[in-house]
């Protein structure tokens, strides 16, 4: 993971949400275009960007470490929660990829094909050097809160002993509680999601310095950036906070 | 895509349909026989046509650029759509194919395992050097009307993240809708999908030049060209429309 | 498919039902031996016979030419249809075959999964040089009539989209919505199902007549030849009547 | 199947039984243990002994031709029944198996899978020169009665169509039905499967002698064998019946 | 198993209760640290530790022998139970393993896909020279009581059956019963199952004692040690026990 981090710490930008949630969930006319988030994760300074293999294969241009994310699903499907592979490692390291990422159902009632699916990920990842990286998200009717401590530590507990190299977990709204979580983790870093927009900055960035006082290495966050009206400037106050600050 | 385009635009002929909706339902004596669908290809002027294997296998000429559908279904069976893959993309090599395409039905139960077909597909297709066209309908019990700004614009942004070449969807029935789903393919080239028959040409002909306006590449057409009564005067007409006309 | 042609023609023995139907459903002490069929194949002239894998392997001689059927199922389990590869297209070869076969059951909501077994089955035919015949029954509970003319004519054509070497399908019960079939499956070869023992020899020759006047390559005949008092003569009655009349 | 005849015919002793229905259903502290029963196999003179992987694997002495049941089930789960392969072809013949053995549960809504597992087997073994014997046994909610005449016949039938080697079925209950099952098996030699502990030892042994008066070539036999107070008079009887008398 | 035993006898230390129950079931501050586990392992003079892949890639320090667990779930998924593949035998060995663990629940509904999981796993294991433990526990709709004596017995024959070279069951209650799955067993040895913390040492403690005094090879036993306030105590009390003590 050490290429995507500075001083130890590290702000990834998430822009997969297209597929997961559609355009016209989340997207502008301006953060629609990917070229636009391309621009924000250079003159940004994030650690790393993460992408589908469809926008990396037609907008990645080298200036920031690539995240591939593996697997995914739209978000128009009723029932239980399954999300399958769409690029293969070996694609993904043909894009240019330093890591790559797939999303785990927690819970689901198809939790065991994701698993599976991460289990022959991960060697294969490690056969040519790049982290896997899990996003843990526990969903499905067998999950009543998603950002409980309890089902929040479970996830990222789930990612370590899976052999993740990292873990995308929900924040659960405080720093104590998180920190179970982080604990859980041992020593695999804990990324924070960013999750939907917060009501506005302060509240977003107090979850952020939340999560890194519990221990964090740091977040992958999407709408709180390219949705934010100044995202560069977000992205300064997501580095200073994460990064430059010391850890209280 | 360079292959199917002339001044960057396209009309592709489509002519899966004995497959998907059976010959009693689109087809009369004459445009049930491949032979003279092929023949309006060459004589139409257009920039592809579209096939299952079976019928590139018996009547595809190398007169006009080839693209093989690789998966399909019958409209005989209930419950969630499913299309598998039935050819190969080596095999639609073979037959001469220069690109190939494949239907997913967003929103669909099973939508997970075309996403995971069309991953493997579009990697094995980039191998070799082939566009992978996705026709992306949204379908199935999750979905309340597919011809929406959102449920198209979903389609088109789904297509861009799998790494499509190109994608093929509906028209949302008027140009300033259908240029969100444009603008959500970012740089991936969009084609309207002709439909069923319009009740008359001027009709279909507004909505090719809608989808035009919108910033669509082209189109892919069937039953709008091979059940008029004059074809090739509907194929001279979305040529004039689509490829020679200045883009509005 | 010039093996099994005589004149451009074809009278093909079926002889799957012991695995499709049970051997209390068809056969009496007479027909229930392989021998028996093998011999009436012979002395019948019949263009070919088709056997599951087991009767080729232990019955077949060589003296007619061979179709092995790839896929079967009992007529036991109820709900919808499926019928799964049983048999490689490699073993086929080693056991003689000049074709393979398979049934697709269109309209069931297994379709997805026949369809790509026959997707790969036709490919691996097609790279032996082995023409791969498709057996197309509409059935299951999306499907209300299968001899209705649009039915057959559906089968007829998903089987030349799907790249079948020839089709095997019922009969529709006259001749000119017979016709309708073999037009939409173009260029492919139609064999008309023998289907249950006709109450009379009258009523099935005259079947047989309708389906080579609408243009049929020929039929697939197995109880209506070794249900018969007389197989012989009735074959001989099919090869006059298939073979060697002129078409009307 | 030479290496298990004896003046062509043969008495096969199974012993897949602790799989397949748990120890304290049939076993006793002396019959519990491999060793008595691997002592039984060679003493009473069988033709074969049949074993799940795990018992060859640490109890096969060489001193009788072994047969590997290459699947199994537990009797617990409820809902229609489903055996899938547990060993490999290979790995039987490296424990020194000279046949190998499938269940099919003819009827089941599974039994595609069976089917199509129990075809690749197949197929393996004879690559390996190896017999490959299917266990059919009709059961699942579409049947009704297992051991009609009908059913029995039918799945003495499908193992011949399947390509099996031989076929373990249930007796009738009476020779003269038991014997279409052996002339719906045609060449194929028919083994009846010994069943549970019949009341008393003459019932049995009527009961081998319907089978072999019927055809059969013999019998698999275990709790009818190994639950007797005396296995190995048990055994000199059915050697005597099946193997030394003139078939009557 | 000889790495694993002393004496012929066995205690493992188990720690993959993180990805089965999750960390705030079974955790504290202290032994939710995989560290502290991997001292306690040494420490204890355990002859093995069982580990997740994830824990093993990042922990483990070659002071006590490994064993991977191979596949794995969370509690969460509701329906009946499933736990698939999630390392290879081969990563397992990368990982410094000496033998791989796999869980099978005996009775679900997805009895079969873990048979013919844990079926590849076997051979695969055995070709390099690594035992593989099967951890079979009934669970499901289909099981009322998962520590009655014959249900026990059951997985432990299973285990046997299948070819684990060892089995890790639960306990029945007392060491009577017990004895009828050690004797089911035959020559594979048997782990007592530790399972959830006994109400106090003594308990279990008098429960080890009556496994091993029916036969058992040894235990495997997590929370009754790593949540003991006194682990290192409890595991000399258990090596004391299992391994010095002569058997009764």
């Amino acid at each position: 993971m050490d290429t995507f981090l500075t001083n130890g710490r590290s702000v990834l930008l998430a822009y997969d949400q297209g597929l997961e949630h559609g355009p016209s969930m989340d997207f502008t006319d301006r953060n629609v275009d990917p070229s636009f988030i391309m621009e924000t994760a250079v003159k940004g300074g994030f650690n790393g960007v993460i992408l589908q293999k469809g926008l990396a294969e037609r907008y990645y241009d080298g200036n920031v470490p690539l995240i591939v994310k593996l697997n995914g699903r739209s978000s128009l499907p009723k029932g239980e929660p399954l999300s399958r592979q769409v690029c293969s490692v070996e694609y993904a390291v043909s894009l240019g990829a330093k890591a790559v990422g797939y999303t785990i159902y927690l819970g689901s009632s198809f939790e065991s094909e994701m698993f599976a699916e991460f289990g022959r990920i991960q060697e294969q990842a490690h056969e040519r050097g790049l982290p896997a990286i899990a996003w843990v998200y526990p969903r499905g009717a067998a999950v009543q809160n998603d950002t409980s401590k309890e089902i929040v530590a479970y996830a990222a507990r789930a990612a370590l002993e899976l052999g993740a190299d990292a873990a995308k977990i929900k924040y659960t709204g405080d720093s104590q509680s998180f920190s179970w979580a982080v604990k859980s983790a041992g020593k695999m870093p804990v990324f924070m999601s960013g999750g939907p927009k917060a009501p506005d900055d302060a509240t977003f960035l107090a979850h952020v310095a939340g999560a890194i006082k519990a221990g964090a290495t740091g977040l992958a966050v999407g709408r709180n950036v390219w949705q934010n009206p100044d995202p560069l400037a977000m992205a300064k106050a997501l580095r200073s906070l994460v990064i430059e600050a010391t850890p209280q």
